[in-house]
């Protein structure tokens, strides 16, 4: 039980200085002496507690993450999919547009930090999607064999890159509502 | 028109140098220096044909392009973006994504570049994109006020992003083709 030597206050303000680091200088230049200089820890103690970086760095991305899929029941598809957009706030929304640059980058040369974040971070995020949208077809929403369900990431990761890439601006709440209603629950057939 | 002192043949060397250098080094590493080594040619020769590297780039990418929107019309929306699809090779799209990811961070940091790429590359194909979608309305297939049209990028951005993130493989033809029938024909209502 390595982990429980922390407060949860003091997790936090851990993984907040690994995201800050990650915005400033990337993964591959991110160094574990880096983590410890900047929270005044021991690299000891960084690597009993999490073992590797890629580890540290998946967990730091999941702490920070504002909502989760598994949190999120409102009882109508529409209702879940504007709930998670409602508990995102804009600033956020363009500091993560930010690492996610970065990490797509890194995972490439990384194979460790990406099995890290499939374990940590995606699986249970698409477990907690899955959850969503089963629901959806319990109440009679959506169809069980709706093709687009299996590419539902596809549409929502979609949304975050090419607005950056076109727009040259991050996504916000309004547009993400707007491509909910234009392209998601469209191509889902709600 | 210093532009027409290079053949067709040469121009393409060129072209194809810069698109290896770009895969070997990144946007930031890469420079004249190294393209005019790479491809026995003088520093002047590129800037008189090119005037910069952001304009050299962009014109290496839009001419690696295998197929432009503007140059598909089979008469049929599905059959349109199905014979995009047919004409690029598996191969080319790996090789491909491995460049975006790249362009995708330098953007963010060069403005220069992101601009070079609006004007020769995103805008035409916007432009050719937005014909293909107009005569689907003038043949009655696609309503004109459909709200998905104005997010098609985002659906083929993502489906390339995402593909590679969750599924950690390039997107090949039969994926491509199976989300064009799975999200995109039925966002647009088609």
């Amino acid at each position: 039980m390595a982990r429980s030597r922390l407060t949860p206050e003091r997790e936090t303000e851990l993984y907040e200085a690994v995201l800050d680091l990650l915005r400033e200088v990337g993964y591959d230049a991110l160094t574990m002496d880096a983590v410890a200089t900047r929270t005044k820890s021991s690299k000891a103690t960084l690597y009993r507690q999490w073992g590797n970086k890629p580890e540290l760095v998946a967990r730091a991305l999941r702490h920070n993450k504002p909502v989760h899929f598994a949190d999120i029941d409102t009882g109508s598809l529409r209702g879940d999919f504007y709930a998670l957009v409602e508990r995102t706030d804009d600033c956020q929304m363009e500091k993560d547009s930010a690492l996610m640059r970065g990490l797509a980058q890194a995972i490439h040369g990384n194979p460790d930090l990406h099995k890290a974040l499939r374990e940590l971070l995606i699986e249970p995020e698409m477990t907690g999607l899955n959850g969503l949208l089963q629901r959806a077809v319990d109440r009679g929403e959506l169809a069980a064999d709706t093709p687009a369900m299996r590419y539902l990431p596809h549409m929502v990761v979609g949304a975050f890159v090419a607005q950056q890439l076109i727009e040259d601006r991050s996504p916000d709440r309004a547009f993400l509502a707007d491509y909910i209603d234009a392209v998601v629950l469209p191509a889902l057939g709600v």
